[in-house]
Order: structure tokens, then sequence, then C-alpha cells
């Protein structure tokens, strides 16, 4: 056993060029999931990722359509009585926009230093990559101790709309242990991380219309209630003076904090001072009587993602604009629901939205809170395998993102998912300049190699 | 003098389309003031309207470079003795945003009932081309009765910046009695309008900014302020419960309303009905204790006229933008003025923004608002030819639109304008589809001809 751990970590070493090749392969293919011009590319990202599969030697490799993007599937039933995992992953990611403010081009992979810049460098090609080529140092050096499956999906960034029905539907064929989700990530360089909880995620759309048609605003300035006015009324009305969310009973299935849990998440390293240097905030801000760690991780919040209206060009166009738009999210914490949260908005909406003005709220997406158990085999297995490769003891965190498919990984296949992964808090994902660590890119593929031998029973 | 007045309203009838050719001639050239990628396009439209004033016979004829766009110049100082009239235009428009809402192209000028549909078809081209007409009239049946001097700016739909520059460097070539502004309209079909007051305009782009990038608003939700919804909160706090504008001493200038002009206003025939059917909305609204027609012409008003931050694609982006901007205008009413508004608008910013984000505000133009004398020679001169061409008194009214030149030619050459002119209120003058009913221009340069002829000694 020594032996071959040994030698999966030396064929990792040997192979750090060919992973990286194939690293660049699959971040070229801009798999944007909410574009309607990138459905092809994102069937290429599905067929790419099925070709992986069966390189590796995987069994039953299908690409799955669905109503939307595909699910890739392929499964190692190698170790007949010992455990099979799940690893989960998906290879769809999130619009490039602005354009702009990227120094190189989102689907043009580019090394600067250590980091390596794309659109999916962190979220979360590269985690997908880092478990392809751990499985793969093992295999090429020897045998696989456990039986694994993988769930490869195109659609993470659009809230999952078909994963559901594929679990139900495949329940048989996803039969397993537990699922590995590398789709979290480390608090820090130095602080290798397991995530025991995940927000949920209620977006929504909401347009406000006022005039038939954009209005001179000289003419008509003075009688009609501005759509962009209203519409920064009914946002700023979305919290209190004391940051709390207005949505009428919000906080109603809020699980409060334990003693135990507030002084827990007082442990992390990622203190204040840490959060003002990821953000670049003049100040940190938010609901007042949690700490910034239980409130980015255990307290619910609401952002604005945009905003638009009227004229946005340069110099000045007087015109009162017909309508105005604001994509608004709330993220969520158990044991609140998406399909509550709607309904208080549309309460919401109903109640303070004056009379002079027509409104249409659309539901994005969403996705449930979760929270997992910290003591079984996979968690305890990817404790030692983090502790072996940083030499430290790992951080459990609650983590402010959602990974809906971990609750629903729970709810329909009745399985815990191991939630870790390699990215760091300043990979800028979602945003311009996404990048990936490449040194710990490295360090996580060594990682995943110890966790997959330290399952052996 | 009957015979000239006789067959100048025959040239006017017979020379229709041709007229109207003209009239297409200009509205295609896309002279967007604001777009420094129109440049070429405004020097072109200039450089058209000198040839008209050459192919009049006008002397003096000339393109005068300022610091963006261009001044045409031309006079006929041909009835020595008798008044001298300056008619001043804007060869400028305008943008076309948003695009995808025209029926027919902005410069593609298409006819479509009684209307003639392109950007600039009533402000102001479409009057512009009625004035050269009519003068066109008089000179090929007979002689002009008055002097006219032209000023035809292109900068006006930006704020008229190099203007003030321009006014005082050709005092002497621009003297005259008074002035002819046919920049306004007619408060409907059937209803000739002399414009005695018109307010004035300040407008602003206030940038917000927060995160030094966008971030992950699962990562980071709930630490850092949101810079959409502190632009929303900052924005919705500049009206209170009255529709009062809240910037610190905003109405200390404000000239208040006599009761015999409160009365005066009370009898347009623009009815609340009327703005209902004009702007489409479900209610009208604004400051307390002021009629709609107070409202839009002798009450100063604040709007946004656009805004924009973060993800405004289809779809759903899950980000904290890093910055959110918003283009404000108030239009302002005599006493107030632009310089004042800018400092107000800034100490209300000061006292208002919280310390969590960073903002920048752009003076974009500002013009002053101007009442003038309604019992003047040239105030009577248009009251009779609109009486003898529509067969009723005009209306005179306040206009809620700004004509920063009718202040800066009362201030700096010491002279009244007689404003009017042959747009609708329902022209969507500033917004998509704009048009200019043609019936009624027809109906304009024969008032045109009357007003001039009218001048006489």
């Amino acid at each position: 056993m020594t032996d071959l751990r040994e030698s999966a970590l030396r064929y990792v070493r040997a192979n750090k060029d060919a992973f990286l090749e194939t690293y660049l392969e699959i971040l070229r293919i801009p798999s944007v999931s909410t574009d309607p011009g990138q459905v092809e590319a994102v069937r290429q990202a599905a067929e790419w990722m099925a070709a992986r599969l069966r390189e590796l030697g995987m069994q039953a490799v299908q690409v799955y359509p669905t109503a939307r993007h595909p699910v890739v599937y392929g499964e190692w039933p190698g170790a007949p009585g010992a455990p099979t995992v799940l690893i989960y992953g998906h290879y769809d990611v999130q619009p490039p926009d602005p354009l702009d403010q990227w120094e190189s081009g989102p689907f043009e992979p580019t090394i600067r230093g250590e980091d390596l810049y794309a659109r999916g460098a962190s979220d979360m090609k590269g985690q997908v990559v880092a478990s392809l080529k751990a499985v793969e140092a093992i295999l090429r050096t020897g045998d696989l101790p456990v039986n694994i499956k993988w769930l490869l999906e195109g659609e993470e960034e659009i809230g999952s709309p078909s994963l559901e029905a594929f679990l139900l539907e495949q329940r048989e064929m996803l039969a397993c242990d537990f699922a590995l989700n590398p789709d979290s990530g480390m608090l820090g360089q130095d602080w290798p991380t397991i995530t025991y909880a995940l927000r949920g995620l209620a977006y929504f759309e909401l347009r406000v219309y006022g005039p038939a048609h954009d209005l001179h605003s000289g003419i008509y300035g003075g009688i009609v209630h501005n759509p962009a006015i209203a519409l920064a009324e009914l946002v700023s009305g979305m919290h209190d003076e004391q940051g709390r969310i207005t949505l009428p009973g919000f906080y109603d299935k809020v699980r409060p904090l334990s003693a135990a849990e507030r002084a827990e998440l007082a442990r992390l390293p990622t203190d204040e001072a840490h959060y003002l240097a990821q953000t670049g905030a003049l100040a940190l801000t938010g609901e007042t009587g949690f700490t910034a760690n239980e409130r980015v991780g255990a307290r619910p919040t609401l952002d604005l993602n945009g905003m638009l209206s009227g004229f946005t060009g340069k110099g000045a166009k007087t015109v009162i604009p017909a309508w105005a738009m604001a994509k608004i999210s709330t993220r969520l914490v158990p044991d609140q629901d998406p399909a509550d949260v709607y309904k208080q908005m549309v309460q919401y909406l109903e109640a303070r939205a004056p009379g002079d003005i027509r409104w249409e709220l659309d539901d994005l997406h969403g996705g449930v809170p979760s929270i997992s158990d910290r003591d079984n085999p996979g968690v305890r297995a990817m404790a030692a395998a983090l502790e072996t490769v940083w030499g430290s003891k790992p951080y459990y965190r609650r983590e402010g993102g959602s990974i809906p498919v971990v609750s629903q990984m729970q709810r329909l296949l009745g399985i815990e998912s191991v939630i870790s992964g390699f990215g760091l808090p300043d990979d800028n994902v979602h945003a311009p300049n996404e990048k990936q660590h490449l040194p710990t890119w490295y360090r996580g593929i060594e990682a995943l190699v110890h966790f997959l031998l330290n399952l052996k029973p």
C-alpha cells in the first residue's frame, strides 16, 4: 500500500506538464451554461469529459441528454466489497462579462506568476481535472482500492435545473456510500478546508414598468413615477437599519447558531483584516450582532447582482426610462426554502410597490441550503489527506456559496458529501480574471490521491 | 403686401414635395452630438446647413469651428431700417438608443400615416427646415421685409458648451432686435402655443464603488456594502414622502407661483387625462400641492435617466458588482442655478453616502432656466401668425424642457426670444420612434411666413 501511494505520488510529480495540458484544453471551451449562444460549447465540454473518462478506462461512460445541458456519467466498479464514492463535478462556467476587465481572454488560459487565469480555472474545471488526474495516477501505477462513479453536470451555474430529475431516474445507477464534491475551496493557501454547510440561493429578476415608452425628462418630468427611482425605492427597502432583510417572514425558518458553533466559527483564521484584503472594500458591513464569518456562512443575505435602466452610454440623454430591471438574489441558510423566499418577495412587492407602476418578478433559480455530518468515513479520509499534504489539520467551515446538489443528494440519494476543493478566496470566481493557484492545484491532486487511498477499508 | 403673402403661401403649397425632400436629406445625417463616433456626421450636418443658407442667397455664410461642434452663421441684411430677427436652431440630435425599439431606422426617415419618423424629425431638424422654407417662400416670390440672421449650433443636446463663448465673441455680428427660437412645440395638434418660460437643467453622473472587483455573492455576501444597493439607497433618498427633492437648499431660489399665474396655467387644455394618454402611465404622481401643469412647467424635478450595475444579461450571475452608476438630472425653474445644484448634490452625497463606499460625481451639463416678456413685437407677430393659420388664439405656457440658449441670449445679447415650434407632445422626442406630424409641419411653414411678414414695421 505504501508502495502504491509512493508510486502514484511519483506519477503526479512526473506528469505535471501533461496534467497542465489537459487542464488548458478544457479551459479553452467556453461552456457558459446560461448563454443560449454557447449550447454547442457546453455539449463539446461534455464530450471532452466523456472522452477523458474513457481514456481512464471507466466503464458505462455515457453523455446523458437532459432538457438543457447533458450529464456525463462513468464508473469504475473494480473493487467489489470496498466503498463506492461518487465524484461530483460540473463542466459549465459563469459568463465572462465584463469582458473588458480581463487581462487575458477568459477562454485563452494564461499563466502569470504562479496562477493560471481563465474562466472556470477555479470554479470548477480545475477541480474536476484534479480529480481525473488523481484517479489516473493511481490507476496507471497500481489498483484503485475503492469503486468510483462520476457525475459531471453542465448546469451548475444556472441552478442545476435538470439534475433532480436525473438523480431520481438514475438512483440505482448512482448508488454509492458517499459523494466527493470538490466545488468548495480553501480559506487560504496554507489553510486546507472542509466545508460542512452551504448556503442556498433564491435568485430573481425584478422588472418595473412606468410610462408606456421613454419620455423627455423636461416635458414630462414631475408627473410620472420614474421606474428607475421606483426600483431604487423598492430595493433600498429590502434591508432595515440593522442590515436585516425585510421580506415578510424571511427569518422564520433560520436555524439559530448555537454557542458551540459560534465559538468554532470564531476560531477560523479568516478575520476582518483577511476579508478587507480579499474584497478591497473600505470597511466591512452587514447584519448587526454577527461576526464576518457568521455573516458569510451562517446568516442569510440579499444582494443586487445587476441593475439596468434607461441611458447608460457616454454623455447625457434626458430621458425618463420606460422600465428598470434588477437582478436580486438571496443566500439562504438551514432551514430556509427558496420557494418560500419567492413568495416572501412577492408579498413584499405587493405590499410596497406603488400603484403608479407595474412590476414583474421572475424566479430565475433556487437551491436549498444544507448542513452535513462531520464525522463519517469520507470526511475522515479527506481530513487525513489534507493533513498529510499541508502538514496541518484542516479547518471546518460553513461556506457562503451555494451547491444545491449537496442537499439534492442528501434528499434523493440519501448520501452525505465530502465538500472540499483547492480554489482560494481571491480566485475571482464569477468575476473577471478568474484564476487557480497552480502550486495549490498540484497539492490538491496529491491530496485527492491520499483521500482515495485512505478510503481502503 | 397681401400679394406677397398670397404668393409666398402659394409657393409653400406648390412645393410640398420638394420641401419634404430637403427635410429627408438632413434627417439621414446621424448628427448625434454626444457620440464621439459621430463627430464627422455632425460636421457634415453643419456643412449641409451652410449649403442651404447659400442656396437661399444668405450672405457671410460661414461654418465656425468651436472646441467641439461648429456653429453655422448666415445673414440677409436686405431691409435697412426694418427689424432684425435672429433665427436660432440646432442641427444636432439625441442618441437613438435603445435602437431595437425603433420600428424603422432612426436615420432612415420613414412616413407612416401622417407622421414622418426619424431621430431629429421633431427635435429640431424639422423646425429648422420649416424656417428655411418659410424664408425661401418669401424670397422666391418677393422681398423679405425684415433682416435675418441665422445661428445654427451643433451642441444643443449636450448643453451647448461652446455657445456662450461664441455669443460673446460674435456679439456684434449677432446684433438683432429679438430671436426666433422654434425649439419648443405645441400643446396639441389644434392648440398653437407660445412658450414664455423654460426650465433649466443640471445633469450628473454618479458612480458608486464598493469592492475592488466583482465578488462571488455567496462567498462574500454579508460583509460588503453592495454598491448597487448603496446607489439605490442614495437615489431613493433624493425625494421625500411629498415628492419634494431633498438636496439641501434646493428650493431656496425657486420663485413662488403667483395666484394669477396659477389661474392662467389652470386654463391650459392639458388636463390629467391628456397627460395620462401622452405618457401611458397608470397614474400621475409628483410633488404634492401642485397641479400637473404646474409640476411639469413651473416646479423643479429630479429624475433618473439611466442606471447600470453588475450583470444585466439573460439569466443569473451571482456576483456582487464592484460599482454602480446612475445618470441623474434635475429640471430647474427661475431663479435656480445649475452650479448651485451641483454643490447641493455634492452636499447631499457628503452627508448621506455611507463610509464603506467611494463615490464620484460628474457634472455632465447644465442650463439656466428662463422666463420672458410676453408683450413684445416678436411675440405679437407670432401670436397673430398662429391665429391666422389655426383660427384660434395661441396658448401661453411654461415649458418643462430646457433651452439654455434662451437665457444665454437674454444675458449675453440682451434680447428676448419668441419661443414656439410645431412639434407635438407625442412626438417621442429623446425616445425611440421620434416623429413629426407632417400636416402640422406644413401649417408651421405657413405660420412662419405670416410671422416674418407680420414683422414689417
